[in-house]
């Protein structure tokens, strides 16, 4: 079609049960279309100011620096290695799926000395082995992933941030996946950064990265502070350590940005931050603590439907993230015909996997908006009808009564931290 | 108030008739307001490759490689330099206001030695200024910006593509301010790569950045190529040249992601890409010749206006964007008090200035949505009325007289190329 010719954006209706993104709350693409205000307007400023109030309550931090990267949540990381790593910086990174080796890459972009440890997808560490890790590389940074999606594992942070204190290390965690939806104390749990993104559990977009730095990290970022020419007046002076090699992600002028000196920076991506406004309101509106309980209990529902149904599920259960599952691709079944016949026949989309689970596990997520009964019980009922349709036997209905006796009480089995 | 009790975002109606952002077109947030559907969907990437045919016509160019980065214009800008310039690549940057100083400051974090030509705030260069300094520094990139907001000019830039060709140039222009209300012509000029937000002419909000790049820019970038270890198979080879130091902004990856490889890599922010599409969509809708006439006639009534009530006009109007106006605040005259009330008593905002000419000109803009006749004299009206309260005299309506004027025939004077 010529290009003049597009028509308006019409999306086909999807109910989107993968990894995330998900669908998005309508009150969260409602905030969106509001009208803009100029970047320094008080009733931009102050939304700004309610920004970093309301996801100091998600991410659980007195952290004064808990604002928003814009950018899609890898820019939020990214912002957060740039600005903390200087180069030759040791770092250390347990690696237990994908986005264990997406922190690698990045830090290896800021040109850290990397160390990994790695488990098996489907396991997590336990505190004595990053301990112990931690000995031997004497890191300046330990990063780890939250909720690695790729194989559905949560790992335990709660001991980490002892340990990382009494070996003076900066510990930083990346918690796209499992924020709202998980337990996650930043402060309780001596975290000194992280960063998330609005397309999982809390129900948004991809396109903003909240993050909360604490004093530590704060400190460590300063030193490298840099401003930029064009701005620069004579109070202005360069930190004492190397420079942070990115402006866009230079946390200290951000931090600059978003504090009442109001340094210009990037044009704050507005209606963005509208949506990130409504995302973590909405949380508070619930309670973040009902907020991850509705997660555990769906999470747990599809669990119980699914191995219902007849199929496995993937990994170490007891540290599942709650709004997502691996299920094992059952033998003689094409992985990626089900997930055809599911989007094209049901509008229902599950995820596939990577690297090593690549063909043997699918994804099938509940989370932010998602995280609802009706998705649960669509899902078992279409996934069932597939399976059946491909030739794989199920006994009829199994699955969907499993997950409605979960729902009329069953325990959920997730971790919680 | 108790971050629990914020209610839904509810912004004031303001026109904003500054240097940008400015309102988005409605149909632009309406876009935003779709639901979601999923990265690798078909209509996901349908609706990528509508963007990159749409935004081909609004650079102006048949480069294959003309898509989206998440993030602001700022983002765009940086993508660019950290994947073009290689650690101690010259470059040459002619500065005429605070973005090229913007330029300087990116280039010395990919640690470009960085060299620069400058003019008056208020002018541009002649072609052979540029040339002369070509020659002297035999820069690797040309780093320029085609329209500087802090400023209001507009750098002629159509014949530097020849003169960067035969010295073997990369030639870069950020059009973040200029695109789509100034002639900007990708390929004829020679343009190896452009950069753009949506925030301007393009009537939308800021967070997303649609950029463009010649086949010897694709070239440039694709001999730095990574591949992330978490996604990387035996086929995979990374390039002959140092890496790009950054994932986020590697454009060889996002290449990949929005090519048939489709190879993962951030989660494209969904909603700013459906707004960045009706953008250039409503383009095309209106034609981009007459879209950019429609903003030099209103631009031209805005300076009509504003000289007609007495006031003065900053810099070489010669050389004026159509979009942006430098007016110099009179003698006697507190700018930030005219501001105020603008803002206060008519919603309406205009823009205060940076670096030498804070304090001294006020910047007005006629761009994308607010390039429309009932903006210009709304705010010439509410201009004048304030000015008279502020005890500063006009001849009753001579500004709007002078306005109407123009709009009934006058000629524009704002630079074409």
């Amino acid at each position: 079609m010529h290009s003049n010719l597009f028509t308006q954006i019409n999306p086909p209706h999807r109910l989107l049960m993968g990894p995330g993104p998900i669908n998005a709350d309508p009150r969260v693409l409602r905030a969106m279309s509001c009208q803009l205000i100029g970047q320094y307007d008080p009733a931009m400023t102050e939304a700004m100011n309610e920004v970093m109030a309301l996801y100091r309550k998600v991410f659980a931090t007195e952290n004064r620096w808990t604002l928003l990267v814009d950018g899609t949540s890898r820019a939020g990381i990214e912002a957060v290695l740039l600005s903390a790593i200087r180069p030759g910086d040791r770092v250390l990174v347990p690696v237990f799926g994908r986005f264990g080796h997406l922190l690698c890459e990045i830090a290896r972009r800021c040109r850290a000395e990397v160390h990994t440890i790695e488990a098996d997808w489907g396991e997590v560490f336990t505190p004595d082995q990053i301990e112990d890790a931690i000995k031997r590389v004497r890191p300046r940074l330990l990063l780890t992933v939250q909720g690695d999606t790729s194989t559905t594992m949560l790992q335990p942070l709660a001991q980490l941030g002892e340990i990382c204190r009494r070996h003076d290390v900066l510990f930083y965690t990346d918690a796209t996946a499992s924020l709202g939806g998980n337990t996650l104390l930043s402060d309780d749990w001596g975290l000194d950064a992280v960063s998330a993104g609005l397309q999982k559990c809390l129900g948004g977009p991809s396109g903003s990265a909240p993050l909360t730095l604490s004093p530590r990290m704060e400190d460590a970022v300063r030193r490298r502070k840099c401003v930029e020419a064009g701005i620069r007046t004579a109070q202005h002076r360069d930190g004492e350590e190397e420079m942070i090699y990115s402006n866009y992600f230079d946390l200290g002028m951000i931090m600059d940005y978003w504090g009442p000196e109001r340094l210009n920076h990037h044009t704050e991506a507005t209606s963005m931050l509208f949506a990130a406004r409504e995302c973590a309101r909405l949380i508070g509106e619930e309670g973040l603590e009902r907020c991850i309980d509705r997660h555990a209990l769906h999470g747990a529902a599809l669990m119980a439907g699914v191995q219902g149904m007849g199929l496995s599920v993937f990994g170490d259960v007891r540290h599942k993230m709650n709004n997502v599952l691996g299920v094992v691709i059952p033998p003689g079944v094409h992985g990626e015909q089900v997930r055809k016949l599911l989007l094209e026949d049901f509008a229902i989309e599950i995820g596939t996997s990577f690297g090593p689970l690549q063909g043997k596990i699918w994804r099938i997520g509940t989370m932010g908006y998602n995280a609802r009964k009706d998705c649960v019980m669509q899902t078992l009922s279409a996934l069932e009808a597939v399976l059946n349709r491909l030739g794989w036997r199920t006994t009829q209905g199994a699955g969907l009564q499993a997950a409605w006796d979960q729902y009329a009480g069953g325990s959920t089995p997730c971790a919680q931290s």
